[in-house]
């Protein structure tokens, strides 16, 4: 698991492109911060911030901070117990995000898959997200994104979040490593 | 239904309302911006802009724009198809909300239910939202909001939408009354 120290340093920086995105948040949610680095230990490269607003039974909202160029790696929400699996809809507020989905790949992605794990990202179809822009996911469908430049916040609105269930691409990544507080 | 002026009126001062919380919405969602007046004519007392970013079988997303004073009239999300209606998570991102539901009356309420209209506001458990502040609702329960002085601008992620179903506290209210484009 990542370090206290990094922890605490990734959640100060990623609260800065929250603030450039004029969206407020508790001091709670400050201290909740989850930070994904799915057991990869460069979560500059491979990671994502996020602010769990809310995650019933039935639905969940969050905010999504990436910073320039970090990756959220390749994955799918299975069907768990009898429901279809996660369905979301992801919306740039800020800054610039790639997604990938399954479909027509593109000649010239704009992002670049992390060094020596470039074989874990299968899908290709590129959706370019600016703000205000947004896509609609259905469940178990393979994704991934990667921020632009200046990094990029994200909503996700969702149906229940159970990241434990969640399928990854790369063997290497633990679904599971993420740290709060 | 009210006039497509008054619409385009009304659509126009809630967009103001959204660049000052800094929310960016595309062209689309601007020229399908929702005024809902409830068939009662005042929709500046009685009211609420919306843009539905997503409504699907399983979850939904919208913003909804309050102008100071403006209030959305008591109503509940009852059951519907064997599902147990509608649950609702409001976020306040800019101004503020005052919204009631269920449970101890607050002595000195801080909103003010429309004149004429006050024997349908029936739940007076005062709960404040400023921005970044957020409340569940559990599905069928009433409530209502007012925007504070200088108006709202919240965030709601919830279950499908499906507003034909809601059950207003007052006989007046047409749920169906609502303007798009």
């Amino acid at each position: 698991m990542m370090s206290k120290e990094l922890y605490r340093e990734t959640c100060k920086r990623a609260l800065e492109y929250l603030d450039k995105a004029g969206i407020v948040v508790t001091d709670k949610e400050k201290n909740n911060m989850e930070v994904a680095e799915y057991g990869l230990g460069e979560v500059e490269k491979i990671g994502l911030e996020l602010i769990v607003y809310v995650n019933t039974d039935r639905c969940c909202a969050k905010e999504l901070i990436l910073f320039p160029g970090q990756t959220c790696p390749e994955h799918r929400h299975p069907p768990v117990d009898n429901e279809p699996g996660k369905e979301e809809t992801f919306r740039c507020r800020w800054g610039k995000v790639y997604l990938y989905v399954p479909g027509a790949s593109v000649q010239n992605p704009k992002a670049v898959p992390p060094k020596g794990r470039e074989q874990f990202f299968t899908v290709w179809h590129e959706i370019e997200l600016n703000p205000g822009e947004q896509y609609t996911l259905a469940p178990n469908t393979l994704h991934w994104f990667q921020a632009g430049n200046e990094g990029a916040v994200v909503s996700e609105f969702s149906t229940k979040s159970r990241d434990e269930f969640d399928i990854y691409t790369d063997p290497d990544i633990n679904p599971a490593q993420s740290r709060k507080a």
